[in-house]
């Protein structure tokens, strides 16, 4: 049972920034009534890999929700569409904005028939300003909104974060806009909307980089695997392969030094405290190269680990899927589906104590709930349901 | 007036997950007291750079909040933090798993003074596991996440992300976490507490890489600049500069090809689905990268944003911030501090239209509202404060 048990969320999203939102909404509890093109479906349904003939990207998105085929731009889809609105607390869309309104279901036609409606809009650049209308799409906001610009090896080309982060943080922000309006509606009874754009997000993770130009006006570069103002905090080849070692301030320095059998250079004043490492980078670095080849990466991290010295692999997809730490956090589950089988997929990251979120349930078929949505949340009859099937509605 | 308004929170946080989660809170309309250790206060007003003697760093990630110092160690110092206990709705904390029982002030604590208190923890391996008591740090979670193993160039080097997504992700996560036990607390009475894992977050974030692992026991390696399964959908070397092109599907291919004077291999069968541009990448890459240099990001931007084909420069930080864009949605706002002047940083990306969040007022100075708090939030007088002070309480 999650927290948001007995919330009831309309989801007309597709892909990835929409989905991503509505999936956190699921793992937490509500309900989620997915709204799909007939025939077709969410675009990610077509991108593969596939098992046993699903998309594994859209099994992995879409766990916790209900598919209601729909074709929103018929007469009788719209009404049906109407008549959920009526009943749900939350919409979620992530069309380009006019889209809605171009069918005749934006927010200000909704509203009137639920006043305290949220209505969530995810979109490329937002509801409002210049590039309002523009399409877009994860790799084009990474690039203009400047975390490509500062990601990337020392000295090379700006680098695309891997996962679409562009997608995904603006799945992360409308989840809060939501929450933070289902509290206040809850208080006051009023709905409103909530207008998310991908390049906004993007700019709002920038985190230091802002304050660093602004103050300074060095216009901030792909800083390679070193962190920005701390010294050593990077990966370092080992006898093996890598580790990354995070010394955070200057007792983990002096900690570091002992486990490393570096002592002559602790109280080296080039290097004793964090700016004078950032100072004297270029003669630190060999220094530690060299050493840190003499062990293996899992020596290293027995040795650091005892001393509380922050240290990790750098691990690819197969780690980490079988990390002890992520296996003991339950942050792999494996989901059945009824047709594609087994499917393991990143769990719910949110430990709440009295309501934990669970994957209640696997991805739906496309439309695999019509006739529960349609007969039991809105009281159709059989009649009523063939009619809309021979109208080519649902 | 944000949505959050009347709801207080405790912050016991520091440096960025954490507070980067009571930022969101107070961006909001929570109000926000913030805990400082008396005379140091977070760590991170020692980051650099400095505007005014103040930190850059430190005053974009701490505006809308109130400076309380409180020496947690103390006996007084506790005293002070169990009356604000019972005073607020959320504590949200980010110390290394177990350091707030020690302190005696752990969640079992606590909830005996206010049971419906939400706390929210954010670690680096979270409250269970074989590494919770591990402290981590951005890098290392980045590089034990997996997400490091699939940023970065092709075929070269793992690559941090630039900006501390680690951190950034948790302070998301934990937002999240905060509003649903709110929502279910203003039903139920009932607190609890969440606990967020910087390492779960990564986890949850690593999008169609773990799905493509399990489905193809491929392992996924840096994917470049490139998306991972549609072309083209990357950046382009153009007569100045460079331009990301993302042509998101069949139909968007052929308007490409049009725009371009490409039409003669629009219908060309090995381009003409995005299976076959996938499977001839290596002929097609370079038609395209011969046609793109033909003209300057400014004109192919003209261009394609007349047909509707997703394009966008490689925006330095400079850039983002002068952004017609960015600047019409209020994403750069200037902040006026008392000591440090006019600060520009990140607006509030969550667009709400009945209850805006905003940023109402700048970081504070250490302590700044120990008077305000002590006095009128927990009532105590001159003589309380005064001894407070004299135990080295504050």
């Amino acid at each position: 049972m999650g927290p948001l048990e007995g919330i009831r969320v309309l989801d007309l999203t597709r892909v990835l920034a929409g989905p991503y939102c509505t999936m956190m909404l699921g793992d937490l509890g509500a309900e989620i009534i997915k709204v799909e093109a007939p025939g077709k479906g969410d675009d990610s349904r077509q991108f593969g890999p596939y098992q046993g003939g699903e998309s594994a990207y859209f099994m992995s998105l879409n766990r916790n929700k209900k598919s209601l085929t729909l074709n929103l731009k018929s007469k009788l889809g719209k009404e049906v569409l109407m008549d959920l609105v009526s009943k749900v607390d939350v919409l979620v869309e992530n069309f380009r904005p006019g889209t809605m309104e171009k069918l005749g279901i934006g927010y200000e036609s909704l509203k009137q028939i639920n006043p305290s409606l949220i209505y969530a809009a995810s979109s490329g650049f937002g509801h409002s300003g210049p590039y309002s209308q523009r399409p877009a799409y994860d790799g084009v906001v990474q690039a203009m909104g400047g975390i490509m610009s500062i990601t990337g090896q020392r000295g090379g080309m700006p680098t695309r974060v891997g996962p679409s982060i562009g997608d995904i943080a603006a799945g992360l922000f409308t989840t809060i806009g939501v929450l933070s309006a289902l509290i206040y509606k809850n208080e006051t009874g009023i709905g409103q909307k909530i207008d998310v754009a991908m390049l906004d997000c993007q700019v709002a993770m920038l985190e230091n980089a802002i304050a660093r130009y602004v103050v300074t006006k060095e216009v901030p570069k792909p800083a390679g695997n070193r962190h920005t103002s701390i010294v050593p905090f990077e990966p370092f080849d080992t006898a093996d392969s890598q580790i990354v070692i995070a010394v955070g301030n200057d007792g983990l320095w002096v900690k570091y030094c002992d486990v490393c059998g570096l002592e002559s250079i602790a109280d080296d004043s080039r290097f004793s405290t964090n700016p004078n490492r950032n100072e004297n980078y270029e003669e630190l670095r060999p220094i530690l190269s060299a050493k840190m080849l003499e062990k293996t990466t899992e020596q290293w991290q027995k040795l650091l680990d005892d001393a509380g010295i922050p240290n990790g692999p750098i691990n690819s997809i197969d780690k980490v899927i079988e990390n002890e730490q992520v296996l003991a956090r339950e942050m792999i589950v494996d989901v059945r589906h009824p047709v594609a089988g087994q499917l393991k997929m990143p769990g719910v990251a949110i430990k709440l104590s009295e309501t934990p979120g669970a994957v209640r349930f696997a991805a739906p078929i496309l439309g695999e709930h019509n006739h529960e949505i349609l007969q039991h949340y809105l009281g159709y009859d059989a009649e009523k349901i063939k009619e809309l099937i021979e109208a080519g509605a649902l």
